[in-house]
């Protein structure tokens, strides 16, 4: 719809591409102002087209567009995609026209892509539904991988780069603003199709992340993988992302949570989300924690550096043992008893690449082993090249990175099934990623933010009640009224106690002099509780009305906070960080959706790298992990038990060589 | 030496590749055992040569090799270059093998390259001395960068992956073992070549640190730029480094340390180490440390990964002024205000993106500018490519990123003098090398080991006194005999004090009870001196002599540690950390050389995150960062007034809000 007869023209390439593909189906062309575009018939309008069409894509301005999709639902089009822009992301005029759009496609059964779609790609039969300039270009690599990117231009450049290597493409689509269908409804709807082995998906923000979730359970359960690259590690980049899109960015600790709750890998390198779903396809979810990667080479030089990329991303690198030097050098492959299998430059040969290949595949010894080639993978790829070329299909995979530029030795590689990379980052990258894949454990229910209504916050004695309603270890506690403090005191705990102000508008009581530690005796709480009442008073001007006493907490082997929220974008999330000045300064934490498990649990402890001191570091006694963790688990049954709470915060809990304990709440939920 | 009629053996390449490249001069060759190798006359040996050689390459086995270089010495080859393996990498007999060929040369002026060395190449007049296979391909691509590498293969991935991207080599240098030319030595004495404009150097390890910075400094006052790439980022490449090669590959941090002092700047992805140099080339040392890098594009996705990247790097991007915006707009270049200054797709025109750059270089408000180049740099380079081009040579640089695989778009833009890069990753890496390159700072002098003699421990006062004589603020203290307590005690400062045991035995007292503080009085001393004697004695069997006794230290806003050694690569360097558990867990620390300067000084409290706190953080005062600068500062200067001194650790210097004090000293030194 608005095809020109430009054929260089954005509106006149999708005839073009769909004519130069060869698409296997019927093209309709629609111009109302012309009777022949680029030599194929135009029709004046949607309604004179000799059928209703399965896709409408509309390279029309806004206006235009919108009156598309009306009519398009009308004729039971079941979906139209919008390349103008001009919609969410103009302020209130444009998301007038957005709400416009949706009320339009409502109107029928259709669904619409975009708007700022630059298309929809199904390379396998010529459908070249888009005006990205890349498309341009005869033949399309045909694959498994499905490529979704809320980046219209990045959809070009992934198949450009892809080209000549092996890589090939099932469909991509630009998801542009998602006004109706989301990435994740998008994508959901192509796991039926058996040609579609795994997903690619480039972000810029988390929108739609219920939709996501969905298709990432389904995803999971197909055992298809999917690689995520996402805008928005630094700052500045999800500053962007929200003046860009007008989307809410969010933290992406937040997103990182996400992915791995849906068992998605996110990679960090531009071309690693090319090349890293082959090896993804190879790497079951849930594999080894700690995988034994080995490293067989013809280039010293070449494996040390891709030993340094490995350690950098947490993976070590093992040698083969003594048994195994020993096995290889009778199979005509020698090889040093050391961390790397050097084959030496001599060893670039067939056979003995095969030997090697085949002794490390079946020894039992690793997880994964990498081939680091060396000259002759540009120049002899029939040497070691074809050899490692006919190492796929093993449990063990093998992987290819040649240190030389070898795009021919990559393409053998990719479409022998062996992932082959160009950098030694996007290999080391994508190796470290697919053996963090997990199998998708999101609930897409629990993705909603925070629940609607009034907010108030509890104070420190209500928001411990709570807190130990749903498992938190808290100190008993008594509350007094400051105005009846001659009356006897009687506490059920001994002495020495601590006193603080009790007050919804204090959340920071400490800082202004609400707070009175290591009372001894009765005169004394009395006493405090007149400071405190002048403090307070004084310094922010409240009243306080009633104080809460508990008995003063043992000391414990550390501190660290526990704390929950719903975030906006991936609804309730558990944090837990040192606590205090370190976790600031050294932005030291662990996020995931809520609820967590034990073994959860037990993973964000391990992920937080001040809390090793709670391990028994340097002579310390060991704090009681196994308590910390249950804590961990009670404050993320908050998103279960009390969807109310919008946040929550343990700061401190104080962790013992037996036991964990709460010595402050504050809990901010909506009112019921 | 040892030429193979057969031209696909390593030891027949150098011929073929000579002849293929038409080298400029005489080439002869060598085979004792043959007439004619590969169609040209053999010589039986080389003392049978029509002349003396400027170069000899042996290509024969280890023993062979050792007697050609004993007879090239004979008769004055200025360099003999050794391919064989088998020295010092080979334990002692490899050790004897690398002295008889040390000794060898040293029998006349021949110096020698490698053993282990692939080759010294020239492809500016075709001399091709090298067995590296990667030089056979035609036409190895001529330009100003110098390569020296300690791995062999890299030489020749190198020039695969700069091929037909517009990057060309002056010179290619395998420096193999390093027997004799170390690689420092090698790359000082090109610096005179005005065809050289640049250096990149792969490094496994440090070898011969004091050569590298005498190269360093020449080439920093020759104002010719050096990249590097160093292996051993982990710890498990600085192991393997170890053990291939049998030098000591130091701790990275050291590296880093010398670097800096290098002018080195140090890229971490393997392809920058050949698209960097010509940034480096570009931007002068001692640029701004924070750059105003502008992004302009014609795709938003990509250029959001650019910022992304920039960003993950510590360099912001900045938008262009209301001003500027302006002014583009009016010059045909029309961009929004904001972060990116975005030209939309259908600014991939010549006359837009002519416009964009010549405004935005001449606004005063750049440092540097990178142009994200979408679909038209891989299919119209006469568009946004070719403007870019011809924007080479502004004092404020333009880089180009091209989203799509773009090779000729690099090559044209590489070749106009705009440096180009392939992913985002290195461009952004290369970018924030450049702006921290500064003018070496390296005294080459100053490059030793330990010294040698008897190590021995200093105990606290005398640590303390050592210290102070260097300008190190410490406490007063008196020293008492345990046995002579009946005596008078009358010290020079006011209760309360500290009581410490005082021995050369106890490096660290604290923890077996050899400290007691807040002694309020003398009898509280006398008490003191008894506990600690019977303590230590008990836990650790040593017999106390002596105590220290000093006034109790104010309490402060934070405590560091400052440190000092003599490194066995790279001489003495400083260390500031924050002490205790947090330095060991977080790995937060600061090292250079020594000494260093006050600027440096406060450089070094910059970088440590953990010294956040003592800036003011959340409302705690401020530390006097000051004195903290001139502490280290002070510490430094051991280089130059204790060269005695191995190592030297205070822990810690308390800073307060006025002042900072060590409050303990350790110094261990060598017996003169």
């Amino acid at each position: 719809m608005g095809a020109s007869d430009d054929p260089a023209k954005t509106t006149g390439r999708p005839q073009r591409f769909l004519a130069a593909a060869g698409y296997a189906g019927t093209a309709w062309f629609v111009n109302p102002r012309r009777e022949v575009v680029q030599g194929e018939k135009a029709y004046p309008s949607l309604s004179e087209l000799p059928g209703v069409p399965d896709h409408v894509y509309v390279v029309t301005g806004v206006d235009a567009a919108i009156d598309t999709v009306a009519k398009a639902a009308g004729l039971g089009v079941p979906v139209v995609t919008v390349l103008s822009s001009g919609f969410g992301e103009e302020g209130a005029q444009g998301k007038a026209r957005e709400d416009r759009l949706r009320a339009a496609a409502a109107e029928g059964p259709t669904r619409v892509v975009g708007p700022s779609s630059l298309g929809v790609v199904n390379p396998r039969n010529g459908a070249l539904l888009t005006g990205n300039a890349a498309f341009g270009e005869p033949d399309t690599p045909v694959g498994g991988l499905f490529v979704a990117s809320q980046s219209g231009s990045v959809i070009g450049a992934l198949v450009s780069r892809a080209r000549g290597r092996g890589i090939g493409f099932a469909g991509l689509v630009s998801t542009g603003g998602e006004a109706d269908l989301s990435l994740g409804e998008i994508c959901a709807s192509t796991l039926d199709d058996p040609g579609i082995t795994s997903y690619a998906l480039f972000l810029e923000s988390l929108r739609h992340a219920d939709h996501l979730a969905e298709f990432a359970a389904a995803a999971s359960r197909a055992g298809k993988p999917v690689a995520v690259y996402k805008l928005g590690r630094s700052q500045e980049a999800a500053a962007l992302t929200v003046s860009h899109t007008g989307a809410l960015a969010g933290e992406d600790s937040e997103a990182e949570a996400f992915f791995r709750a849906c068992g998605f890998v996110r990679v960090n390198t531009f071309e690693g989300l090319c090349e890293a779903p082959a090896l993804l396809e190879q790497v079951p979810a849930d594999g080894p924690v700690h995988p034994r990667v080995g490293v067989v080479t013809t280039t010293g030089g070449g494996a040390a550096i891709m030993v340094d990329q490995l350690a950098l991303r947490g993976l070590s690198v093992r040698g083969p043992s003594r048994e195994l030097v020993d096995r290889m050098a009778a199979a005509g492959a020698p090889v040093p008893h050391d961390l790397i299998a050097d084959l030496g430059l001599a060893g670039a040969k067939h056979d003995v690449v095969s030997a090697a290949l085949r002794e490390l595949q079946d020894s039992g010894e690793f997880d994964l082993v990498v081939f680091v080639i060396g000259s002759s993978a540009r120049l002899n790829p029939e040497l070691a090249v074809q050899a490692l070329a006919q190492r796929s299909g093993h449990a063990v995979p093998v992987v290819g990175f040649a240190l030389p530029e070898a795009p021919d030795a990559a393409d053998l590689l990719a479409s022998s099934g062996v992932p082959a990379f160009r950098t030694p980052e996007s290999c080391a990258d994508a190796v470290a990623a697919a053996f963090s894949r997990r199998s998708a454990t999101i609930d897409p229910e629990r993705i909603s933010g925070p629940p609607v209504g009034t907010p108030e916050l509890l104070h420190e004695q209500d928001s411990a009640e709570l807190l130990a309603s749903v498992g938190v270890p808290t100190l008993p506690a008594v509350a007094l009224e400051t105005t009846s403090l001659e009356e006897d005191i009687e506490l059920p705990f001994e002495f020495p106690v601590a006193v603080k102000a009790l007050s919804d508008q204090l959340a920071h009581k400490t800082d202004v002099g609400g707070v009175v530690l290591g009372v001894t005796d009765v005169a004394g709480v009395r006493k405090a509780v007149r400071t405190i009442v002048a403090d307070v008073g004084e310094q922010v001007g409240a009243t306080i009305d009633r104080v809460l006493v508990q008995p003063m907490a043992e000391s414990g082997v550390g501190e660290v906070l526990v704390g929950y929220r719903r975030s906006a974008d991936v609804g309730p999330v558990v944090v837990l960080s040192t606590g205090g000045v370190t976790a600031e300064v050294y932005d030291d934490s662990a996020v995931r959706l809520a609820p967590v498990d034990r073994a959860t649990a037990e993973e964000m402890i391990g992920e937080v790298t001040g809390l090793k001191i709670l391990t028994g570091h340097r002579g310390t006694p060991a704090g009681d992990l196994d308590a910390l963790a249950d804590a961990v688990v009670a404050m993320s049954r908050l998103a279960v038990e009390q969807p109310s709470v919008i946040e929550a915060e343990v700061n401190p809990v104080r962790v013992h060589t037996s036991g964990a304990m709460a010595l402050d709440a504050l809990v901010r939920r909506v009112r019921t």
